[in-house]
């Protein structure tokens, strides 16, 4: 049996702002990343947001970023191991108190944007994120760039790491990301994007933009919800996922 | 037995900005009120505030404020109570995941500065602070203002409800504390204050500004770390209370 | 020659978040409320915003808030006067950099939201806005509720007033706005709002909500952008009173 | 006649967070660098040190940072050259309406912390602040690492560029400062800075860190307001130049 998560970020709307789909978008994902207040999310959104995971049986986790709403964490930001730790530890606690308010448990963290990035470059940065999880609830799935620092991290501190690929971006020869502003860097045709999931949940291969092939492994593939074409590309990966016999479910599901 | 707890305020520093003498008041009181980064503390001064609590013996609880660091959480705003419980829910939520982190457990909650304030006059906001309290977790002691609304509305959610009297404030002949600002309300002379702390403490009575005597209340008192002499007050507060044989000792601390 | 100003409040998107529909709106109107980053906005947007402004000849006025973006600015805060008045020289000083920036001069400002409110409500706030607009320009004009309290301190303080009337909102027997909550206080049909700009304009009277007529004086008109037919609305008012020969032109435009 | 200004950080305190001793070190030096809100400082704040610094006839400039309270502007975000030009438009803009409000001329900018290093070492950003001071008032002195990029992008943008020195920092025999984290980095010894300053002045060389004279040019040095021993370092840095004949004045004094 071949299974994969879907994965997608949620709940950054702000106050009177609101931002994303997440509604529509939870028809069609297995695991949402909430967000927590500090690059987006606001406490009445994250509540909002868990309730409606939960009515949908999508699994909750935290998404925490950089202390940055005007560049809603998508700013590098030269924080501090120590910083990053407790920046973490205060994001998902906040969002485990809604899950307890709610009745339901956080199966992952996923750190955001910029934060993401860095952690998946810079191992003390990591090792402090994956440091944060664990103290809050060894049982927390950590999510991690498949091949990056905090996967590595995320495994040495004792969690379960699930590596994430992308819907919409491409590989390069070595099994990276293209860095995005790199020509080729973003899939915009849907079918190109559908057939590189397909193959990589299912052959544990992507073709590269050099064009080999190129083994990526992961446990959960990242759909951005904010591109214009954003749900119709959920609902078609979906589709085809589970045409071809693949069980779309939470990471955190029993086997 | 007479037994109290005497709590203080905590952790309010933020970023470079630091405010109040934690590390000296803690070795006087047996509750401390964890400020959880809305109206002072951030991630990293949370962590240090717990881990010195924790070191020193002392009971730890939070101390959720409005979202106005500019003002210290010290103006009303106008916040809904749907509001008012999320916000309770994210920062004591918050805060758990510090205990978690150095293994220890809340013990109580305490609405901070004008919230607090809010949440004695208003019933509606105290309803939905104690809601956001219970669903967090329903063993946290909640700290009120003796014959308040929150008092009343913790006991109708289910919580346990420490009164808290003060012992730097003057109280009218009906009990309620005299309103800032008006003359009298504050006890400036120490000994003064120690008197009358030592009264509501073994005969649960003070002598109101009027001049007669008044019954009220209390588990816990709040002694003020902020002012000019607050460590001798602190001290001298303790001090008095054991030599009159009374036990100082945490709110939750077994019987 | 009867003449009126339309004013609407713009530039409140804030980082990623976008709201309200400032360029198509600006083909309407001809005074424009630019948010300053307090209750929305950002440097960047406050720029464009201005630019836009500047582009299609509206004129440009200083809108400032309380520091809550949270809730968008509408949830009252407890502030003195001496902080209002600061706050009013802050984020007006803050627009007037844009303003030189572009080339161009401030010509009015306008408290936003709950601050609007407690401007028209507290006299001592109201007299801290007019301070704090005249320091940074006396040459400023100052939008104010007709009635309230800022007109009375504007013109104390020696700032020419501009009084305020609403196309959305119905008035009472006395003149006054009815208080939001209260049964017919907004005017849902397009219509119906229209004739009561026309008449206000026009005649200096509306229909009350009894029934009555009362006389309510207004050199701007409030359209409000963020409605769901705001652009319908704010294009009908437009072309009606130009049919009736009414001149719509900022407030500081020469006689 | 040899003259130099004496510049020290001001104003950053926030709300109920006091930090510094500005009304003291005022009286030795010349130039006030004005925290405007973002990294430190609020509008009352601000109010206050413009007129305690007008009250001693020290000249006034805005000292914008990063929009990041809770670092204290210390650590680098990876913002755009467009937001660092409208950040330093909105920062300066918003001092100058207190400047206004009190009757004062502003004479300098200066950027803090890690944007002042940002600015020093790319060019991009560098061009994109002198942009923003030009676009404000291009009367206004750009205060600016002696050798880095502010400086050439300052004088390209057609501004008056102020070079600064510093105090307690070492330089390398290239003429640059020895990288904080460094050892020798830090000149601790208050004599061996005194000694380094008056050489700067007098003779345009400094002793570098390797033995070997550089030369240096500086027409305003920076005197930190938050070391243990600031406030003597800056009275004995005054006193040694007033000896030796220097006039200490503002920049942007007449000749």
């Amino acid at each position: 049996m071949t299974r994969i998560d879907l994965n997608c970020d949620m709940g950054e709307s702000f106050g009177a702002y609101r931002i994303g789909n997440d509604e529509a978008i939870l028809d069609y994902v297995t695991s949402a990343n909430v967000a927590c207040g500090f690059h987006g999310g606001d406490p009445s959104v994250m509540r909002a947001t868990v309730q409606l995971a939960a009515a949908k049986g999508v699994a909750i986790g935290a998404h925490p970023g950089y202390r940055d709403l005007e560049g809603f964490g998508r700013r590098y930001m030269a924080i501090t191991p120590e910083t990053a730790r407790d920046l973490v530890v205060y994001q998902v606690g906040a969002l485990r108190g809604f899950a307890r308010a709610e009745g339901v448990e956080l199966q992952h963290v996923k750190p955001h944007g910029a934060f993401y990035n860095a952690a998946a470059a810079d191992r003390p940065v990591a090792d402090a994120i994956a440091a944060g999880v664990y103290e809050v609830d060894p049982k927390l799935v950590l999510f991690a760039l498949a091949g990056g620092e905090l996967e590595a991290a995320g495994r040495d501190a004792g969690l379960r790491v699930a590596r994430e690929g992308f819907v919409d971006r491409s590989y390069g020869a070595d099994g990276k990301l293209t860095p995005r502003g790199r020509p080729g860097a973003m899939i915009h045709d849907e079918e190109t994007a559908v057939d590189q999931v397909l193959r990589l949940v299912t052959e544990g291969k992507i073709r590269s933009l050099e064009g080999t092939d190129v083994e990526v492994g992961a446990e959960t593939i990242c759909i951005h919800g904010d591109g214009p074409n954003a749900l119709g590309l959920a609902q078609a990966v979906r589709e085809r996922l589970e045409r071809a016999g693949v069980v779309v479910q939470p990471v955190g599901a029993p086997d």
